[in-house]
């Protein structure tokens, strides 16, 4: 009997696996994925859950790999749900509850994929998932985790996918092949107090702020380039709070969040962004700090034989030809890429980390069967 | 008997007119004025108490005139004072309380030269007194209250000094002969709200912000003038508010603080800071809104007759030539000096509005003896 990803989709919300607590889904997942011959490796690390399952041999010249999360958001307002978070309850044909789209069904479709796909067609190679427990949370010992133990432990996937909903609004419609880098700045400019009818006594941190706002925010980073929009820069804050208007400040606060594609690194938008703040700060004669944390690297799996294969899965499936995206914020597919080619597919995520996250059951099945096709042309 | 400034001084700083209460302050000065001949009138206006005095003839050709207050600003933390801040206690030469130098002692002293003037040499023409409750607040019905009642009256000062404290440290060293004007314009520049990863969604008031401030900041709006320092804006606070960094925030504000000398007057600074903001908001497609209050307009009494003399007063009863300055924030003089000339000359101010504000009796005694030899080489 086929595994039913509805059903499992189902066995799945109803663990209330809210980051970092397993919530019983991994250990489920394992039993199911065990019982079909997968050797399972639970690679828990400081304290967060993971799965590690392979069936076939450790190095097989083609290993698929799957990447996911069972993990979900906090339910938020749980009065303002219409219905239980962790139920899972069907109604009108959609299946509601916290993971619905984000990620438990993509785990489950490919899941109940892989199980009947070995089990009917033993491939000539590798199945891999590597299944976190903290991908919405601090995600430093998640994905990651699994992938230090894998190198470790001489396992490899040849190529993978991730299961995170990836189309806006139609099923089929949208895969990723990328995502832009993601990094925050935050500036500090400091001169000196004074009054603001003496201002040669003072020196004041406001026009070189305003200076260094304009210069990095006029700045076009680059045009785009074949697969990505152009990279952004966008001010988000410039911050005083000098109530006296006769009071030059001492200093002044703006933050800058920085989306950059495939022509960056965060290390060359960080030296650019240094060296704007060294020319003003040497022009005004102020001091200038900036404190930058890097969300994730901009990432891309050039388009050809994985994204060939994942994008005839999908029209054959759906009939929808998809659009092969870079857009959007961060997910795992950032660690993944380091490993091995990595596409991103999965169904419609509109209503994720909402109250009343759902998902169309049909969709639930559509994907698997679009999971089942990638597999059965990988190893054909 | 000559009147004693010292004693006047010490009256008036026990009357605790606070504005904008009355405090006996101008019923003493009216009494003293009336009975050595002077004219009184008490010219309040919506609750804010003023005095006109007048010595000799209405419309003589020769009508010199004193702008000073008896209103003094509030006590402040009344415990950090060491004596009773309207006891006008002397101690070691130094008499202490609120008014003590802004500026009992200036009105003290030139009512006590009036006086005793008027009597010992009666001069051909008049001596006039303009004494408002409110100059330390909104000033809107004080010394203007009085020159429009004036102008009403067919009441005409020829030349005018105001008593206000203008050494910075030493007795004699500095007058007035005009000030800067000053205005605070209030910038709000509006956008549309977004995600920091697709700022072309949104509108960004941040860029359009820091350009504005930048062009305001680097703008040289003059190099000084023959009596006056350059004019100079401080851009005093920038305000997001913001907490979010992959949020781009629908508005910015900012505030600028501007002292602007006789090349320029508040309009022409206004319609100069309006076509940048139109300039901005066009480029940059936002609204930018702009507020602004006019403190005072700028003004100068040309170096001349009025100035010669009261620095040849200054210099021989002090030894000190002071400097003819357009420092500081503003005062009456910029109502009075569209009346007539019109000089500051008074003691050092450096303990004003503070706590054990004081005066040290000396330099009372010097106040009265310039204003006494103003008025005779007046009048010679
Ligand atoms: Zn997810
Ligand atoms: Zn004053």
């Amino acid at each position: 009997m086929p595994v039913d990803p509805i059903a499992l989709t189902a066995d799945l919300i109803r663990c209330p696996s809210v980051t970092p607590v397993e919530g019983g889904a991994l250990q489920l997942l394992d039993k199911l994925l065990s019982d079909a011959g997968f050797e399972t490796t639970r690679v828990d690390r400081n304290g967060t859950p993971n799965l590690f399952a392979r069936w076939g041999a450790r190095g097989a010249n083609k290993s698929f790999g799957f990447n996911g999360h069972t993990d979900v958001v906090p339910v938020g307002d749980e009065a303002a749900w219409t219905v239980d978070p962790f139920g899972a309850k069907i109604r009108d044909g959609i299946m509601y509850g916290r993971g619905a789209t984000d990620m438990k069904s993509g785990v489950a479709a490919f899941a109940a994929a892989a199980v009947d796909f070995v089990k009917d067609t033993p491939p000539d190679g590798a199945i891999i998932l590597t299944i976190t427990g903290d991908e919405e949370g601090p995600s430093t010992d998640g994905t990651i985790a699994l992938l230090d133990w894998m190198q470790t432990n001489n396992e490899a996937m040849t190529a993978c996918i991730v299961g995170e909903p990836t189309c806006p609004n139609k099923m089929g419609e949208m895969i990723k092949v990328g995502r832009r880098g993601s990094l925050t700045s935050h500036f500090t400019v400091t001169g000196k107090q004074g009054h603001s009818a003496y201002p040669h006594r003072a020196n004041n941190p406001l026009p070189a702020m305003a200076r260094l706002v304009d210069r990095l925010a006029s700045h076009e980073m680059d045009q785009g380039s074949d697969h990505f929009d152009a990279s952004t820069l966008a001010v988000v804050t410039i911050d005083t709070g000098n109530p006296a208007t006769n009071v030059i400040p001492a200093a002044c606060k703006a933050s800058a969040n920085v989306r950059f594609n495939d022509l960056h690194t965060s290390a060359d938008v960080i030296a650019w962004m240094q060296s704007e703040v060294d020319a003003v700060a040497a022009e005004f004669g102020v001091q200038i700090d900036m404190n930058t944390r890097v969300s994730g690297e901009s990432f891309l799996t050039p388009p050809g034989e994985l994204s060939d294969l994942v994008s005839a899965a999908v029209e054959m499936e759906t009939g929808v030809t998809p659009e092969l995206s870079t857009t959007g914020g961060t997910s795992d597919a950032r660690f993944v890429k380091n490993h091995c080619p990595v596409v991103e597919v999965g169904l419609v995520g509109k209503t994720m980390h909402q109250v009343d996250e759902c998902v169309p059951i049909e969709q639930i099945t559509q994907l698997k069967a679009i999971y089942t096709r990638v597999l059965r042309d990988y190893f054909s």
